[in-house]
């Protein structure tokens, strides 16, 4: 089986760049210790005020290894103190 | 210098996959011909329901060669076809 894909686009203000990278890397430090990870991409634009300014993209081997680690108490309170809007959901590679 | 990376999330209803996949083969077969493209991946999530149905992540050598395909006169009258809405913008990779 192929990885799934996360990806999640997040709305962050211009200015708030530093606040959101310290979130990022604190839930990224939970993530990658769960069992199915296996890689991500935090990807920012080039224009400050983009709609969407960071886009993470991550590989989970299953989805249910990425919902295991999503519904883990230690994510949840990182993800309800969260300010920025974001849009998470799981993806297949359908065309290239 | 490392490639810049297009994404661009799409709002797609459920029940129009087919007419977006038809759209956006279109737009790539337009893409891949133009100087600087390098590839592409287009990603539609497992649930149908997702906010962005399809997600496109392209890489191009410059920011300047996507901006020029841009503009082209083939590409503008693909894109103002399009009822999906859709919210490209250029990224760099700035955290693994």
């Amino acid at each position: 089986m192929p990885p799934v894909v996360l990806i999640n686009p997040f709305e962050v203000p211009e200015g708030k760049d530093e606040a959101f990278l310290a979130e990022w890397e604190a839930a990224k430090a939970f993530m990658e210790r769960q069992p199915g990870y296996i890689t991500t991409r935090l990807h920012r634009s080039l224009a400050p005020n983009a709609r969407f300014r960071f886009i993470n993209v991550a590989e989970w081997e299953t989805v249910e290894h990425f919902q295991t680690a999503l519904q883990h108490p230690e994510f949840v309170t990182l993800r309800d103190a969260t300010p920025f809007a974001h849009f998470p959901a799981i993806y297949e590679v359908v065309r290239t």
